[in-house]
Parts: structure tokens; sequence; C-alpha cells
């Protein structure tokens, strides 16, 4: 992973969607919005199970293994355009099926959204972790 | 272009921003928050002028036109998981550096978008075309 500034972690553990774009190998993008945890270091997103009943999102996992490099976005909008900004983070991603790792960040979503707490499937999909090998942050003001 | 349902024309015309995510030829992939006009068939965007000065826009530019492919996304999200939502929609993109369609189309951001009135700047950059080949409606709702 890439060093981060203090302002973009902390643009990381404010936010409470980001959008995930992936690619299949041939180059044609894809993009979600996402629910994610930071830990400090990688970035962590629970994909909802069943994915054996659905076509999309057996094809995104597939690109993914096939692909396994992300854009992670966070941005933030309003009317006033002198405070625009967005931090764009190009990952490596690895999709961890089972283990201590998948677990730790299982509870990290939970505790970050209650919402997860309520859902009787949650926990039972995958979970991908996203490492960021690069950043760009701007902001319309310049900072 | 595809047909659109009247609820994601409706979604098009009322959204403020949207997400788009491309993708170099070899499967990098890459997003950033843009804002947009949609006429009815087609999405435009406004790109900053002096693409020169910034190497990240010239390459963004290169990458569209090596591989003029796009995934436009506009999604709701709010602490309420019962009511979130995307449209996802896959589109062919064209650059146009100039000429009565991107003229029109810089006239419908402005007329969209009052902040781009005041931009001395608007209008010297290129426009790109989003024309859409593929639609994905997703609602948490069911919807």
């Amino acid at each position: 992973m890439i060093p981060l500034s203090p302002a973009d972690r902390e643009c990381l553990g404010r936010a409470r969607v980001a959008r995930l774009a992936t690619a299949s190998p041939d180059g044609q993008p894809h993009a979600i919005p996402i629910c994610f945890v930071f830990d400090g270091a990688s970035l962590y997103s629970a994909i909802d199970p069943k994915p054996k009943r659905d076509p999309k999102r057996l094809r995104r996992l597939a690109n993914l293994r096939a692909n396994p490099r992300a854009a992670f976005l966070v941005d933030h909008y309003e009317e006033d355009w002198e405070r625009l900004g967005y931090l764009l983070l190009h990952c490596r991603v690895e999709i961890l099926e089972a283990g201590a790792e998948r677990a730790r960040a299982l509870a990290l979503l939970a505790e970050k959204y209650a919402q997860y707490r309520d859902m009787p499937a949650f926990g039972e999909g995958p979970v991908i972790r996203l490492v960021p090998e690069g950043a760009h942050h701007w902001t319309s003001a310049g900072g």
C-alpha cells in the first residue's frame, strides 16, 4: 500500500458510500456504489451473498478475479462548486472467501454500519479487500 | 442507443452528479465524479479546459480515445437501506472537439447548471458524448 495523507485517511474514515470501478480483462468498465470500511491500511467491502442466483454478480466477481484492479472513488458534491472534491484510489483487489481477515473485516463493517447487524444474510458472501497503490486527491478550492 | 424506461429517464433528468468509470485499453479502471446533461437520447459532459497543463487529464482523454467505452453511474444513498438505488449505463463514448452538437451540449449544460454560466473558461474544452448501449437499474426495494 501507499502512504495516505491525514486528510485522505480522515475522508476514508468519514465516508459512508464510495463508488467502485472495475473492468473486464478486455477493458469494459463497470461501476457500482459500495459501502466499505477502512482499517487504516486496506478497504473492505462485503459482496452480497447468493451470487450464484445472480448472473451479473457472478460476472462481476469473475471480472475481479481475471483483472484484480479497481478504482475506488469517494467524492463530495454540492451546489457550491467552490467546495467540490474527490479522492481516487487505484487499488489491487483480493477476494476473501474465508479466514480470519475476512471475519475481522465483517466485524469492522458491522461496527460501522448498524444496518448490517440486522441483515440475516450478512457475512455469508465474500469480502473484497482493496489495497491502495496510488492516490489522487482533488478539490475545487485547490486544497 | 437503447430505450430507457420513464423512471430511468426521470432519474437522469433529476441527477446533478454522476460517476464515470473508464478503463485504459489494458484494463486499468478509472473513475471521476461528473456533471452532465441528458437530452433524452445521449448524455453530455464538459471536460475541463487546459488539459495540456494536466498530464492526468491528457491521459484520461487518451484512454477514452483508445477505449471509447464507459460505465455511467447515478445512485442514491441514504442511511435507510430500504431506499437505495442506482442506474448503471454502459456507454459508447465520443469526444466532441468542435461543431454544432458540441455547441448544443454546452448550451444544455449551461441551462442545467447555473455554475457554468459564471465560469470564464467554460466551453473551451472538449465535450464527451455518452451513448447508452445497456442499462441496469437496481433498487433495494426491488422496484
